[in-house]
């Protein structure tokens, strides 16, 4: 057991104290170096889980690890020493439009590796309502909603007003001019006028996956 | 007919050019230079329309002008030596909190000067979207739809998203913290996801009314 | 029953559908405004919930309705025709120092009000870490923590680190210069490398307390 | 009819419901999935209509759907399987500089094949007068006039001051340095001193070109 | 001749070294301050040159030194021991509104008082481009045109384009909502499309006049 | 003689207006339309004058217009068929470090191009202050002095407060983090203690070229 | 001693651990609260210093504390019940302009509290560089220089490029239009060519003063 | 000697007068002009310097210049003509994750060249607090602390609290979304709530380093 790759201290010890184990930030890592994590976390008994990897990263670590798994849609690659945890708890994901797929597919993979049963709800958006209102039973029950939207990020108020759930909000850099790269998604998830729903950084379909699972995991303790 | 009143030159010939007669801002104007811009325009022949106007403001100019009539809700001060045009087309003006009311009154008004008839539908936000969704009726058949919203400014695109006429949005500066004053609110309007939305300036209930107002005589006209 | 206030209309069924009951925001509210919607509240057997209203609204409030009741601290005022719910589930609520008082005990309130127990630890800045450390087995149990912060806003990155509950962070506008009121703390907050952090809006300690409550009663549902 | 392509759900209703098909954002689209969602639409009965294609990726799709058209200098691409709306009514699309002109013919494009006769005045920057001012017959009868410019916006202002139509205005991101990508030309419009301007998203040709169809229609149904 | 008024200490040979003697900003300053420090210069055998002066400072000043003259409209308060220099060579000063009388009088008055013949074109904004058009002979043999605009700025763009003299740009804070206190005009200037434009600071009235002035000195010395 | 070139209007007429030549902003345009644009001017009977452009622009222009001049350190493409103004009056042009060069070059050759002697003092900025301190007398006679710097943008206050004639202030996007792509330069100038000191866009040093080339023709003419 | 005062628990610990005692910011504090802290702090046996106390505030401590000790220019309010550690090792501290005192002296008097010997060196902005270039031996063998400015800020580059002392800069707030609350001057001395320069944030005397202190402190213990 | 090598002039007394040599800041410059300097400074009797230097420009140099040493991890490029000082005081680098490698080794090797011995503590981040608090003893004695931090940058923050040296805090551009490209971090660092930290520019590991070396020269002269 590895307690120092030079580039990288992995903590070994973040699942048992933070309930997520030691996750790989993906980008701008070379291929070699997410291969020497992730070697270092299995032979320390771990899962290896990495986010933001590349259709490219991904094939050059698959040619050194060929066990390891990528789902593309989620850009997450992952190598599995132990049993992955039983999903229980239902997390529902929404999504906005198509082109914030990636993002939630990150939330949704995220959340199931940690033991969510996951409703995937996609293309959503405002702009059509009856398409949100027509799936309305599909995730009024879920422990915890993940709502994935970017340009204008109105998707969260409508949802937060719909139902009595926690609503994590989740902008994202879809969008163009003014959208500041998710900055008008964002700053109008958190001038929500619904109450209940709080908010992650742009893109991080993997914290409001955390997040989510956190409350699934708190629900299924009591 | 004074050209000149040293501190403004009012426009007397805006109305035939523009089709919208010179409106005085009242934001910052003293009583008196109120009441001196008010006494050009009616002795020139012009109604006089100021927006921004205070309930003190409004005091101090009816102390010398007694026949102006002050609409407290829509900050607008008006004296008219002429008949307001008949009013003609329905203007909808929508807005989402009660916070909004003065904005959209202020566009509201101004639309009525300017020969719309405006029917209002109030404090129907996105985060209770029944109060909406019974009320399409009553603003589908408008010729234009002025949208007044604070904080996420989420509303115009669902109207956008419902109904196939022009949306007017306006962002208002209701909100706190991270609204950084309607910048959130305009920033998602600018970036709905509904077509055939356009914007004005925070706060600018009178530019809205006069644009309602300008679609509304092109369809008289035709 | 009154639906309609004129300048309000109340959503009697926000609570059934969202868990939370319609909500007063007394910032920019005159006094007779608060009374109009606390008696139309309670007149259709509400409890009647204000947030930001400052001792000078209380006061004017009160000569009217003696039993509404302030709690100063948390700048709230409250008149309830019905019991409250009772308080089960843990809820803990930090705040860095204590200009952010304020905020946290509107948080506190707030999830008191909608049925949770309240552990309060405040004054626990990162700039004297023992004072944290000391206190990690209060909160460390709790449903949901919320971090209110403002400067930095550093700590939630050091709870969501500490613990394996989801975090609540609540940036305050307290600080000066480069603060820009609770931006820096805002964007510390949603860059935390601590998964499983989620953010409101700058100030809404209100908002902190429902999300909270919300994640409560999924807890206490399962 | 395909209601859904994983992808995406292409929304065969909105025509009816919004005036406006559904359109294809081809940015970031790869070629195969722009010829899907053509496809699928084409194969529901309606025209295909993708704005944001690079030559590059029309030549892809051509490969595919040899019929399909591409307009490149309005980077728009369609494949249409029924005939488009007869022309009626007049709309103006004015751009300041050459560098506008991708953007006003997405706009101007958009306005034909919504069924609006479009007359372009190009090249009619602030900094040379005389060539708006010698062209202003050409558009002063126009039911709406799309104002598209870049660096500092000027243009919407002057053109709003000289005529008493709708003026839609599109900010670009012409220009460099403190242009920030077409925020100084955003806010400049969304300052203008002349009553009757509302704004689109930065580049927003698109948008801009359904507000002025709405405007259009309205006209025509009165 | 005092050098240190342990608040301050003044540049005696500042009009030597830069052609402009040494100026107090009034913003900020005490009554005495000002008193102080205009009876130093007096005393050093200078001029004193006060500016942004409220009515209530200049009315403090003129009870201790009642020979200090005020000027309201340009906010400046002057207290002269040596004869001005002579009015040589013309400079003009145009603004768009009444709002930016103020700048535009502190830009002309500074200008007066370094030697320049000011001429004042005052309310020609770009959205009646005729008040602007019929008095072009005013200034087009300025030696320097400066030109003062709030809200979109666009005034500077449209005088740069129709002569050929040096134009110095002065934004103003006048607008509001995305004007953001003068920041949308100052973009807009800086993005000018006119070339011979340069800016200077928000509603800084003074330091245009100061460079007008430089001009001007450069133009009579040839 | 062709107005129109379809993508671009020349404005033949701008040099008798507006003392400069219609001028070509190379970035962004390819090379065959550089070429097209510069044969019309010429055919005119103008000179081409064309900035940005990149050294590999300026191979494929000259591969077809073989007597086109390509100054690459200033990034300027000519082709002249008139000779150019005598040189006369001098103007100087300094610059902070030497990634600024490209800008100051620009910025020189405009101004000599439009009929100024330049005087260049690269490499002087304030954090070796005897590098300008012992170079004074090269531009303390200059008529105007053109002043570049990247980073925090001193330079002109520095120089301002040296000498009596009109600076202008060009900040340039070099620098990183903080500097926001010359934003911080930007603001800097925009400050400047020193009155006197005006200034153009970043990067702009045609613009200031231009603007002191009208400041240059003033002193000739008097 | 009491450890908990219910709105602050004082860290009576800090001097020991980090060399600063607990000291009391004195904006948004009542004077009752700031006379409790003092209390609690004298009671525990330490000094007790306050910053960013008002006149007003000061006053009303000083009718409940009469030794309370207000320095007026610093904006320092202290009860002190043991002797101040002797001054040892120069520090220096300098101001670009009258405004900027304030801020200085709370640096000036916070290093003296904690130990140094102080050099005040004001008024020395660099428009009048002669002022600063005639100071430099005040300064050259200081331990640290604490370098105050507002507006652009670029007093910190020149001194950082005349010695090679630990320069700490602090923007200060002194400014308009585009000094954005001292943003300007922040960005300035964070984009400084002068290596060794560090900054504080806006306004923050106090951070700069022990910044400066501990820096003493290393170089008295070595 | 060459004073001036056209594109620059090399500051050969920089180092008497500052004690830093002049350092070549390798990005945007082209190898041959990296060999230039290096050769001028050489030939001058000094040793050459240049950060931000990529492995491609690195062997470039080298395949000139063979026995210059390049640092990769610090992308650092020397040839030194003269030997070092001896490493005499500690000065310690923290860093928070691993992305923050390069500029904290950037800071390192800057401080070592400079003659400080340099202890070297990586990641270290908050969100894992045991990893920094075991390894308190290796920096408490430091004669400075560089803290490196992207994200959120909450580091320094608590390592200012836990000890009493000067600490001088690194933002880097390490995150995504709302940590734009390192300002969040930035805020968050000049916001901290513990006093004693100063803060360079993002990624600026080079300034880090010589400001602590500047204070560790002091310490090591007293």
């Amino acid at each position: 057991m590895t307690d120092d790759l030079h580039f990288a201290k992995p903590d070994y010890a973040r699942q048992q104290r933070c309930g997520v184990p030691e996750v790989i930030y993906g980008a701008g890592k070379t291929a070699p170096q997410i291969v020497a994590i992730m070697r270092a976390l299995n032979d320390a008994g771990q899962n290896a889980f990495a986010t933001r990897v590349t259709p490219e990263q991904a094939a050059a670590v698959r040619a050194e690890l060929s066990d390891a798994v990528y789902r593309a849609e989620a850009r997450i690659l992952t190598r599995d020493v132990n049993p992955l945890p039983p999903r229980t708890g239902k997390i529902a994901v929404l999504c906005a439009g198509t082109s914030d797929l990636p993002v939630a597919e990150e939330a949704a993979v995220t959340a199931e590796r940690l033991g969510a049963a996951v409703e995937r709800v996609y293309d959503v958006g405002v702009a059509g309502l009856h398409r949100l209102l027509s799936r309305v039973e599909r995730f009024a029950d879920a422990r915890a909603i993940i709502v994935v939207a970017g340009m204008e990020g109105a998707l969260p108020s409508v949802v937060g007003g719909l139902i009595d759930k926690p609503v994590i909000a989740v902008p994202t850099s879809v969008g163009y001019g003014a959208s500041f790269n998710g900055l008008a998604a964002l700053l109008g998830m958190l001038n929500t006028c619904a109450a209940g729903v709080t908010v992650v950084n742009i893109d991080n379909g993997f914290g409001a996956g955390v997040a989510a699972a956190r409350i699934n995991h708190g629900a299924t303790a009591n």
